[in-house]
């Protein structure tokens, strides 16, 4: 995507049809959404780039390669303006494989988990995969690693000294995901970032959930643009009327489409020219069988949008909102060519894909081989810390035997959980969990090597009756969750995954049910989506087997490490009250017995 | 405009309210043009920015100014899209005189007549007195100076190597006015620029008058955004279909408003998110008298357009073009405070103005003193030519006696000349010019000191009887023009311009007619605009004098050195023909008799 004074002229020359064009495809419908119209018209095709649309019969040489449109429309390649690949399991190589047949072409992602989990070393190899992918990723430095507050431990700490080296690569598009609550304590490191953006041009991505009135405005003063996580049409009003622009996330574990549009369809319809669309975290077994972002435009459909406004919001308006749209979201000369080839604009199947003017999809599956790359060992290093003990998950108190009155995070939604305060039995100096109160305890391993922190609270919800789970994956830091009602398969748990070097694990009565590898970076894999969404069955099953029936407990409980939604989180560091910024002593109180 | 973590943190402080703001504006209209709503709304400013929008009782403390708007509309201040104020005569201070107070708060300007003049020096000194004044200049570095194919004389030549160390500047904001031709000619300075400003993020402005076709494909994979220039609506569509942003130009010369705006009251009302306004070229008289961007809003609405897409048009779609949305363009938190105080969307009069949170205008009047600054020797430098004698503006041909059938630029519009075919008489070894055939002489001389450079040709179309007109503010090279059907005439016309460093001036009979001097860089003054108002008129009246009926015959005469539009010109390097890209030889036979 960059631009010497060479290749200028090589585009220049292939825009005005004085070489031939490699492609030109004839007999398709464009949707072109810089006017809102659709119309027959033909494109050519030189190298990756859209040389020219309309008639193009001049750009047509003997080598010139006739793709026939058979009727079809012509879409843009879609954008996911907020997605965290990671967080699907899935390898850049294998996303690419899940998303790019459905036509999402390019994503906007901070690699955040590679960062933490990496470093730049780490995230320069993803680079490099991502170049061979038929997927683009437009990079936004995150604001800073750890995200958390207080902080947690990472591999790698993303400073304000570090975006001043890398928001000059070429690779970087903004600044990614900057947690309001890190403006609104006037967070060095943030401010930093933001600073350093204005200098570059770049653009500061936002995240901040459920803010409103003052809150918000003293976040737009920080100078973010937009923002992709809003609970209620409202709250995207709010925002939009005060400048932002809005991506609606509809993720496997928040489906917010459905509300968030009421802003769109019942609120007002000019709002439609700043929403676009992300899906921030999806599981392999949902891209698979609804779909990505094609879905995304027909759920929009579904919810009384018109076809030619869900397509924008899933392609120029993504664009506009990161400022890309000279190179992304529209089909027009000098535009790279990501091109969809669509049945029709109500079904929205996408048939076949053109990603950097080539023909890279069929019938939802790539249409070639695509092979990952061999990791190095920044990304295949084995866990790095120490082996665990039934000690490490025993909560000791100042009392033998007796009660404790302990807070519990109640998990009430993938990323939110509330205060629940219960009485526990102690015994021999350990405050038990009690699976009839829908009480387990939850640790967090620092995995990285830096200093071996451990945590460990009590929490509710997963109702889980015996057993544990862990996962190295566990987003924003990834270090080693474990969570369970007993503390020997808790230990069990832990250190399977870390003699695997990195996976998700579900142990009952001193058993192994399921183990998933992950063997890059202890949070991706560069197995077949199709495999992965197997194993996401597999281990869901295997969790649900020792009692929990939430939508996906592994899910909800790797989530528990991220801080940036109120009211409590879990990281190696300890408990956390993110009401109060602080960690918190979860036992309130001990009554002697 | 820049960000620092200190600034940021006073920044956030007062978004949230937590240090009080400096003025509330209570009781007025919010135009909201980011969701194309209008209630009523109160707005917090803290310095030069907006803190907070809505119900903002909150921000208010003892030393809170509250200021009343009394119903009135608050719109975001105007962006003129495209803009040479240095064509107005005016210089900086005088010019925001004239604009600010009608609601224009930010330009989008190459200020490339002052870099012809003066070079990076002038522009720095510019760029100071631009800090001082109410209005804001979003800078493009002009593609490269001079513009002209082939190249012509100015002081300061804008090369690849330039754009390696400007483009880094704050003040840049993009690439200015990037003229086709030199993109299908590969020109390497331009497309150094180009290249450039994809590495630093900026974006290319464009100048692509009647491009179409295939023209248009190669310009556009060159990397252009957006033009300012469209001679048809089925341009401007063309154009928008294809990805561009289209400011419609409605200059003081060229009144494209009315028919450009079909494209969305006739074709395509989806084309307005993307299409604003420019002014290019105004005369004090004309913003005097009419008013400037308030005028077009005006225009926009008679002709058929919304009054909130006609302010978006005016406001946030310039701000978005231009990449500078995150600046100006709306009243949203964070953005600067620049509102406009209007009675009614319709009439659309702006009653008062707020630039960088300070009221500064009122009734079409700026409302306090605003001194120019003292100018040093680089912008009120001397003209460095030779004084001239007639012989100088003589046509010397092969023959002593007889005809001439000569080439003569017959000018059909500000910019516009096309060729026509005359033959004159040739007397003593002089090619005459001949009233009554309307064949004048006319001639460019190099004034930079650089090369002595003096041009000579014959034009059509000025209906002079007699006498002559010289301007040293000719774009874009402002080098000396001088016109006349008397040699005598056009010798002290020159003359008097190089002795008074500057100006314009009618000469007749050997007598100086009229003189308005122009003492920054030969091109614009310091007078109030009521003066400079005062001496169009006079000037215009003076070259009417001599027999023109053109509608401004000075103008018409300092834009012929102005290369970028088919098919004539004339520069320093001598009579241009723009289709052939080359200088011609004005004189095609002759015949002794």
């Amino acid at each position: 995507m960059e631009r010497t004074v060479e290749n200028l002229k090589e585009m220049i020359r292939a825009g005005r049809g004085k070489i031939p064009a490699h492609k030109v495809i004839r007999g398709g419908q464009l949707v072109n959404v810089m006017s809102s119209e659709v119309y027959p018209a033909d494109i050519a095709v030189y190298n990756d780039m859209i040389a020219a649309v309309g008639d193009v019969e001049d750009y047509i040489g003997p080598d010139t390669e006739i793709i026939d449109a058979k009727g079809r429309y012509l879409v843009p390649g879609m954008i996911d303006g907020h997605i965290h690949s990671e967080c699907s399991k899935l390898s850049i190589t294998s996303y690419a494989k899940a998303v790019v047949p459905r036509g999402t072409t390019s994503m906007i992602s901070g690699l955040d988990e590679y960062i933490s989990v990496s470093g730049l070393e780490g995230l320069k190899e993803i680079f490099a995969e991502v170049k061979k992918s038929p997927l683009k990723v437009f990079w936004g430095a995150p604001y800073k690693t750890p995200y958390t507050i207080p902080e947690s431990t990472v591999a790698f700490n993303f400073t304000k000294e570090v975006h001043q080296e890398v928001q000059k690569w070429p690779e970087c598009f903004g600044v990614w995901e900057t947690v309001r609550e890190f403006l609104q304590e006037e967070d060095e490191d943030t401010l930093g970032a933001i600073a350093e953006a204005f200098k570059n041009r770049l653009p500061v991505f936002g995240c901040a959930p459920m803010a409103q009135g003052n809150d918000l405005n003293g976040y737009l003063c920080g100078g973010v643009r937009l923002d992709h996580e809003s609970y209620t049409h409202e709250e995207v009003v709010e925002k939009m009327r005060k400048g932002m622009h809005m991506l609606i996330r509809e993720s496997s574990v928040t489906h917010f489409l459905e509300e968030n549009i009421k802003a769109v369809t019942e609120v007002n319809p000019a709002f439609a020219r700043r929403v676009s669309f992300c899906t921030d975290d999806v599981t392999a077994t949902d891209i698979l069988e609804k779909g990505h972002l094609d879905n995304v435009v027909r759920l929009a459909i579904k919810a009384g949008v018109e076809p030619m406004t869900a397509i924008q919001m899933a392609t120029i308006n993504s664009a506009e909102a990161y400022r890309i749209d000279h190179l992304v979201g529209s089909i027009c000369p000098g535009r790279i060519a990501d091109i969809l080839f669509v049945d029709d604009l109500h079904n929205f199947n996408v048939e076949e894909v053109m990603t950097n003017g080539k023909m890279v999809a069929k019938d939802h599956k790539l249409s070639y081989e695509l092979q990952a790359p061999e990791r190095s060992s920044v990304l295949k290093g084995v866990l790095k810390c120490k082996k665990t003990t039934k000690e490490d998950f025993e909560y000791r108190t100042s009392i033998e035997n007796g009660e404790a009155k302990v807070l519990a995070m109640d998990v009430k939604g993938p990323f939110v959980r509330k205060r629940r305060d219960v009485v526990l039995k102690v015994e021999n100096g350990i405050v038990l969990p009690d699976p009839e109160q829908d009480v387990a305890m939850v640790s967090v391993l620092e995995r990285f090597g830096r200093n071996g922190n451990k945590s460990l609270a009590f929490c509710s919800g997963w109702k889980l009756k015996k057993g544990a789970m862990a996962s190295s994956a566990a987003p924003d830091d990834n270090n080693l969750v474990v969570m369970g009602v007993s503390a020997e398969d808790m230990s069990i748990a832990a250190n399977y995954v870390i003699e695997q070097g990195g996976g998700q694990v579900v142990v009952a009565d001193g058993e192994i049910l399921e183990f998933l590898p992950l063997p890059v970076g202890g949070i991706v894999s560069d197995l077949e989506p199709e495999e992965i969404a197997a194993w996401e069955k597999k281990i869901d099953h295997a969790a649900r087997s020792l009692g929990s029936d939430l939508p996906d407990p592994m899910m909800y409980m790797f989530f528990l490490p991220i801080t940036a939604i109120p009211d409590y989180a879990i990281t190696d560091a300890g408990p956390v009250d993110y009401t109060a910024l602080t960690t918190f002593e979860p036992v309130l109180e001990v009554t002697e017995k």
